[in-house]
Protein backbone atom coordinates (compact mmCIF):
# COMPACT_ATOMS: atom_id res chain seq x y z
CA UNK A 1 0.00 0.00 0.00
CA UNK A 2 1.11 3.86 -1.05
CA UNK A 3 2.14 5.94 1.46
CA UNK A 4 -0.76 8.80 2.24
CA UNK A 5 0.78 12.39 2.74
CA UNK A 6 -0.93 13.97 5.58
CA UNK A 7 -2.07 17.82 4.58
CA UNK A 8 0.77 20.25 5.17
CA UNK A 9 2.14 23.86 4.03
CA UNK A 10 3.65 24.26 1.00
CA UNK A 11 7.23 25.99 1.53
CA UNK A 12 5.77 29.41 0.03
CA UNK A 13 2.80 28.67 2.92
CA UNK A 14 5.86 28.26 6.04
CA UNK A 15 5.54 31.44 8.53
CA UNK A 16 8.39 32.07 10.84
CA UNK A 17 6.12 32.26 13.53
CA UNK A 18 3.92 29.60 13.28
CA UNK A 19 7.08 27.27 13.30
CA UNK A 20 8.29 29.39 16.46
CA UNK A 21 4.65 28.34 18.06
CA UNK A 22 5.21 24.91 17.17
CA UNK A 23 8.67 24.89 18.70
CA UNK A 24 8.15 26.59 21.65
CA UNK A 25 7.11 23.77 23.52
CA UNK A 26 9.01 20.87 25.22
CA UNK A 27 7.31 17.72 24.08
CA UNK A 28 7.48 19.44 20.64
CA UNK A 29 10.88 20.28 20.84
CA UNK A 30 12.14 16.90 22.01
CA UNK A 31 10.52 15.56 19.07
CA UNK A 32 11.97 17.62 16.52
CA UNK A 33 15.37 17.26 17.92
CA UNK A 34 14.91 13.32 18.19
CA UNK A 35 13.89 12.91 14.75
CA UNK A 36 17.33 15.68 14.07
CA UNK A 37 19.23 13.12 15.88
CA UNK A 38 17.76 10.23 13.80
CA UNK A 39 17.87 12.07 10.49
CA UNK A 40 15.31 9.69 9.01
CA UNK A 41 12.01 9.35 9.59
CA UNK A 42 10.34 8.07 12.95
CA UNK A 43 6.54 6.23 13.83
CA UNK A 44 4.92 8.59 16.50
CA UNK A 45 5.29 5.24 18.65
CA UNK A 46 9.39 5.62 18.57
CA UNK A 47 9.07 8.41 21.13
CA UNK A 48 8.45 7.94 24.67
CA UNK A 49 6.79 11.18 25.39
CA UNK A 50 5.20 11.88 29.08
CA UNK A 51 1.99 12.22 27.68
CA UNK A 52 -1.35 10.77 26.20
CA UNK A 53 -1.56 9.38 22.86
CA UNK A 54 -4.36 12.13 22.27
CA UNK A 55 -2.03 14.72 23.24
CA UNK A 56 1.11 13.26 21.13
CA UNK A 57 -0.62 13.04 18.24
CA UNK A 58 -1.52 16.67 18.61
CA UNK A 59 1.76 17.85 19.38
CA UNK A 60 2.77 16.44 15.87
CA UNK A 61 -0.26 17.91 14.43
CA UNK A 62 1.45 21.35 15.30
CA UNK A 63 4.66 20.72 14.33
CA UNK A 64 3.01 19.43 10.45
CA UNK A 65 0.78 22.48 9.94
CA UNK A 66 3.83 24.54 10.92
CA UNK A 67 5.72 23.09 8.40
CA UNK A 68 8.47 21.36 10.86
CA UNK A 69 7.88 18.17 10.13
CA UNK A 70 6.19 15.56 7.05
CA UNK A 71 3.97 13.03 7.93
CA UNK A 72 2.76 10.13 6.57
CA UNK A 73 0.44 6.75 7.08
CA UNK A 74 2.15 3.07 6.10
CA UNK A 75 -0.40 1.01 7.08
CA UNK A 76 -1.23 1.67 10.75
CA UNK A 77 1.92 3.54 11.24
CA UNK A 78 1.70 7.63 10.82
CA UNK A 79 5.73 8.27 10.29
CA UNK A 80 6.77 11.44 10.78
CA UNK A 81 10.13 12.96 9.54
CA UNK A 82 11.68 16.94 9.72
CA UNK A 83 11.63 19.43 6.73
CA UNK A 84 14.93 20.30 7.39
CA UNK A 85 15.96 20.91 3.60
CA UNK A 86 12.50 22.82 3.51
CA UNK A 87 13.44 24.67 6.53
CA UNK A 88 16.68 25.72 5.41
CA UNK A 89 15.65 27.40 2.40
CA UNK A 90 12.98 29.39 3.96
CA UNK A 91 15.19 30.55 7.10
CA UNK A 92 18.89 29.19 6.67
CA UNK A 93 20.53 28.32 10.31
CA UNK A 94 17.32 28.56 12.09
CA UNK A 95 16.06 24.77 12.87
CA UNK A 96 20.29 24.17 13.63
CA UNK A 97 20.02 27.07 15.81
CA UNK A 98 17.02 26.58 18.04
CA UNK A 99 18.29 22.97 18.26
CA UNK A 100 21.72 23.78 19.03
CA UNK A 101 20.31 25.85 22.13
CA UNK A 102 18.08 22.94 23.36
CA UNK A 103 21.32 21.01 23.40
CA UNK A 104 22.84 23.53 25.14
CA UNK A 105 19.99 24.07 27.71
CA UNK A 106 19.75 20.41 28.37
CA UNK A 107 23.42 20.19 28.79
CA UNK A 108 23.01 22.80 31.67
CA UNK A 109 20.08 20.81 33.43
CA UNK A 110 22.76 17.98 33.74
CA UNK B 1 15.36 60.48 39.47
CA UNK B 2 17.19 56.79 39.25
CA UNK B 3 16.06 54.30 36.56
CA UNK B 4 14.08 51.73 38.05
CA UNK B 5 14.68 48.57 36.26
CA UNK B 6 11.23 45.95 36.23
CA UNK B 7 11.16 42.35 36.77
CA UNK B 8 12.74 40.26 34.63
CA UNK B 9 14.22 36.71 35.01
CA UNK B 10 17.97 36.10 35.84
CA UNK B 11 19.99 34.66 33.36
CA UNK B 12 20.07 31.14 34.55
CA UNK B 13 16.00 31.86 34.93
CA UNK B 14 15.19 32.10 31.22
CA UNK B 15 14.00 28.78 29.00
CA UNK B 16 14.59 28.36 25.38
CA UNK B 17 10.64 27.53 24.94
CA UNK B 18 10.24 31.08 26.56
CA UNK B 19 12.12 32.65 24.31
CA UNK B 20 10.39 30.91 21.36
CA UNK B 21 7.17 31.62 22.46
CA UNK B 22 7.90 35.36 23.19
CA UNK B 23 9.20 35.63 19.50
CA UNK B 24 6.06 33.31 18.07
CA UNK B 25 3.46 36.20 17.53
CA UNK B 26 4.77 38.56 14.93
CA UNK B 27 4.00 42.44 17.32
CA UNK B 28 6.98 40.86 19.56
CA UNK B 29 8.87 40.33 16.67
CA UNK B 30 8.59 43.17 15.03
CA UNK B 31 9.63 44.65 18.57
CA UNK B 32 12.84 42.79 18.60
CA UNK B 33 13.66 43.33 15.21
CA UNK B 34 13.15 47.29 15.85
CA UNK B 35 14.93 47.17 19.17
CA UNK B 36 18.25 44.86 17.25
CA UNK B 37 17.99 47.78 14.19
CA UNK B 38 18.43 50.35 16.88
CA UNK B 39 20.94 48.61 19.06
CA UNK B 40 20.05 51.15 21.93
CA UNK B 41 17.07 50.84 24.04
CA UNK B 42 13.94 52.65 22.92
CA UNK B 43 10.55 53.75 25.03
CA UNK B 44 7.64 52.05 23.83
CA UNK B 45 6.49 55.06 22.09
CA UNK B 46 9.00 54.95 19.95
CA UNK B 47 7.15 51.76 18.07
CA UNK B 48 4.61 52.14 15.75
CA UNK B 49 2.50 49.11 16.40
CA UNK B 50 -0.82 48.41 14.83
CA UNK B 51 -2.28 47.42 18.37
CA UNK B 52 -3.96 49.53 21.52
CA UNK B 53 -1.90 50.43 24.19
CA UNK B 54 -2.73 47.81 26.59
CA UNK B 55 -1.95 45.05 24.03
CA UNK B 56 1.27 46.81 23.06
CA UNK B 57 2.21 46.87 26.80
CA UNK B 58 1.13 43.43 27.08
CA UNK B 59 3.46 42.15 24.48
CA UNK B 60 6.37 43.77 26.15
CA UNK B 61 5.67 42.20 28.96
CA UNK B 62 5.61 39.13 27.31
CA UNK B 63 9.19 40.03 25.57
CA UNK B 64 10.45 41.25 29.34
CA UNK B 65 9.23 38.11 31.45
CA UNK B 66 10.84 35.41 28.45
CA UNK B 67 14.24 37.33 29.05
CA UNK B 68 14.40 38.77 25.54
CA UNK B 69 14.47 42.18 26.46
CA UNK B 70 14.92 44.73 29.65
CA UNK B 71 12.81 47.54 30.66
CA UNK B 72 13.20 50.52 33.22
CA UNK B 73 10.94 53.06 34.20
CA UNK B 74 12.48 56.76 33.36
CA UNK B 75 10.58 59.75 34.39
CA UNK B 76 6.93 59.01 32.45
CA UNK B 77 9.10 56.75 29.92
CA UNK B 78 8.94 53.08 29.77
CA UNK B 79 12.65 52.22 28.14
CA UNK B 80 13.37 48.72 25.99
CA UNK B 81 16.41 47.08 24.75
CA UNK B 82 17.22 43.52 23.64
CA UNK B 83 19.23 41.35 26.40
CA UNK B 84 21.40 40.39 23.53
CA UNK B 85 24.33 39.57 26.10
CA UNK B 86 22.45 37.28 27.65
CA UNK B 87 20.89 35.43 25.06
CA UNK B 88 23.90 35.14 22.97
CA UNK B 89 26.08 33.66 26.37
CA UNK B 90 22.50 30.76 26.72
CA UNK B 91 22.06 30.12 23.04
CA UNK B 92 24.87 31.21 20.81
CA UNK B 93 23.18 32.76 17.44
CA UNK B 94 19.47 31.85 18.24
CA UNK B 95 18.40 35.63 18.40
CA UNK B 96 20.43 36.37 15.34
CA UNK B 97 18.95 33.45 13.36
CA UNK B 98 15.57 33.96 14.24
CA UNK B 99 16.25 37.60 13.48
CA UNK B 100 17.54 37.05 10.48
CA UNK B 101 14.64 34.47 9.49
CA UNK B 102 12.13 37.24 10.33
CA UNK B 103 14.43 39.49 7.70
CA UNK B 104 14.10 37.22 5.24
CA UNK B 105 10.34 36.60 5.59
CA UNK B 106 10.14 40.07 5.01
CA UNK B 107 12.22 40.48 2.52
CA UNK B 108 9.95 37.62 0.54
CA UNK B 109 7.09 39.82 1.46
CA UNK B 110 8.08 42.57 -0.68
Amino acid sequence: MADTQLPEPALTEIRLTAVLHALADPIRLRIAAELAQDQGELACQAFDLPVTKSTSTHHFKVLREAGVIRQCRRGTHRMSHLRTADLETLFPGLLAGILGAHLAEDGRKD
